[in-house]
């Protein structure tokens, strides 16, 4: 790997973006751009890809309207932001970014047109669509959130420095998950059988205590709660390297639904939906169904709330879930039996039970798709 | 340092205070224990000493007592379950520690003694202020949260393995900071001149992509918000080392907060004042005084809610903060002004200004206590 990049497709494409609309502006058009629409109309889930994405459909935003002019505006305005940030070569949050469109729009103009961040938000994933380029490379970071832990090299060239991490020799503390995966970062000697994903750090903490991956070899990934970009497309880079991908949630909608959002994506998130949903991905547990197979579970569980039956109602609407009818019976029994299990619970019995189940659960193929 | 060993220091008084209470069960006395009471009238600022602790006044918990007969019982079989995680060299979270509470409380019991966690915790504190151990000796896991970069080395002595990580080459990671700083890990090579610690985790990624860490030779903290004890705990020993602690937080009500918890400790872990508070560490910013110093910042105002309003009177309230006239006019220029000020807003001239801010404050001397 060379020395640190900016990604020039990103500067490439800002600047035909900026450039499309000067034209128009010159040859006295209405200035526009094309984005793929990101409306619920136009989210499409193909069974056969296996994830949500966006279908064909395309909006324009245009500056003469008065229902876009300001939306046109502020879109423009932090594309602008973004192109200094890539010929920069530095990155912010999305916070950072508010704060310089708050400071100025650029070298003549002291109109503040952003009050609230709500109000980026949007316009950025506009033109995340509009360039058919992730934040990433815009350098906006998103969240960071995640450990890790396995038989992985992570080769960062970070500044001008190439930082090598054995994320086997990291103790306790296991590698935090950056929020960008891709640019000037590279995962070597990856040598493990399968990866593990564990909703809660707490349960990590346990697994890697008993060395849990070492003795299994496989990568332990905690998300810690809802999957973030980085951490779900970590994992669709390790399933791209031929490895299985296992995930234990807890037994609720809640530890459900970040499964989903690993494998399938989410609704908020189709516009980037290849890059970051793992349709291979099996579901491990903690389900209703455990508590046929674990006596000692009928005394651990949960019991559910209002919200959690209300949530498994819609859930059983989503196509890419109601065509699985293990996941159909499993969000039945929750509505018929109101109760929710913890995978904290595995602890029950003795503290290093969860890594028994894990192994049951793989080696029995004992898990949902 | 050695292979890794277990805190016989906790399994002794662990096991001194099972045996007091089956000598006053063998002695036909009601079985009891004493701590110092956790109470709010116990609670003490010594403004000598600049962090809260524990007064003098105890309490006794019984077995014969209505009342108290239950949490006795809790208590006790928490206990024994401690007991048995430090014997056995095994952390769990309180979760997972609630959940053998619940699967069985011994051999011939089998009665269900804890419904909810929130019944636990304060059973727990009861149990650390009996003992005078804090739970991480007890092999209780507290929340992991919070990363760092400088030049330190991590000595964590993990399983049979011996994991050194220099903190200094992680890149745009971070070393993430564990529950535990204190068993079977050490922190050495600390070549450094201070510690910056930043409320957010994305100031800290923009600052650490600008390399300020490495430019200042500081070492770099994000709690990522409010501090758990983990973090707290390795500021403080860094403090131990000699090193200066400076804290740069939102210019608010919750980033004041964040700081007050680092500098004093807090209310709910006055029991473990001492071993978290860090009373030298300065406060860079952001203040309400840095709107007449940073004229910019004017525009990058937010508006205060109610509650950061109502907060803010409250704050002027705790005697650890009204003895710093510096601090009543800050909390009171928030009630009069009605503004917040977020650090990500040192962003608006340009994405680098937040670390030439936090030079000059740190040269001029420009803090608050």
């Amino acid at each position: 790997m060379a020395k640190p990049k900016r990604d020039s497709n990103a500067e490439e494409r800002l600047e035909t973006f900026g450039k499309e609309i000067v034209k128009d502006i010159r040859s006295n058009r209405n200035p526009k751009f094309i984005m793929t629409s990101r409306s619920r109309s136009n989210i499409e889930f193909d069974p056969r890809k296996g994830f949500l994405t966006l279908g064909d459909k395309t909006e324009e935003r245009n500056f003469i309207n008065t229902a876009q002019s300001k939306r046109f505006m502020q879109t423009v305005a932090i594309a602008s932001k973004c192109h200094r940030f890539v010929k920069e070569n530095q990155h912010t949050a999305i916070r950072g970014l508010f704060y310089q469109l708050k400071y100025s729009l650029g070298e003549d103009i002291d109109e503040n047109i952003f009050n609230e961040q709500s109000e980026s938000n949007p316009l950025i994933e506009d033109l995340e669509a509009a360039l058919g380029l992730k934040r990433e490379y815009l350098n906006l970071n998103a969240t960071k959130k995640g450990v890790m832990a396995g038989n992985v090299k992570v080769v960062d060239m970070f500044g001008d420095e190439r930082n090598v991490t054995d994320t086997s020799k990291l103790g306790r503390s296991g590698w935090a998950i950056p929020s960008d995966v891709d640019s000037n970062i590279e995962f070597t000697d990856v040598k493990a059988r399968y990866v593990l994903v564990v909703e809660k750090d707490a349960v990590w903490q346990r697994l890697n205590e008993d060395g849990f991956w070492k003795k299994e070899n496989c990568i332990m990934i905690t998300p810690q709660g809802q999957a973030t970009r980085g951490t779900r497309r970590l994992i669709r880079k390790f399933a791209d390297m031929g490895l299985p991908v296992y995930v234990f949630n807890d037994g609720d909608v809640w530890g459900w639904y970040i499964y989903w959002t690993i494998k399938t994506g989410s609704i908020n998130l189709a516009y980037i939906g290849s890059d970051i949903a793992t349709p291979e991905a099996k579901f491990l547990g903690m389900t209703m169904s455990d508590l046929e197979q674990y006596d000692f579970l009928k005394k651990m569980t949960m019991k559910a709330t209002e919200i959690d039956l209300k949530r498994a109602q819609e859930m059983l609407e989503y196509p890419w879930i109601s065509i699985h009818k293990e996941w159909v019976e499993e969000l039945k029994m929750v509505i018929k039996s109101k109760v929710k299990l913890e995978q904290d619970s595995l602890q029950g019995p003795r503290l290093t039970f969860i890594g028994d189940y894990i192994r049951e659960k793989i080696a029995k193929k004992y898990w949902l798709p």
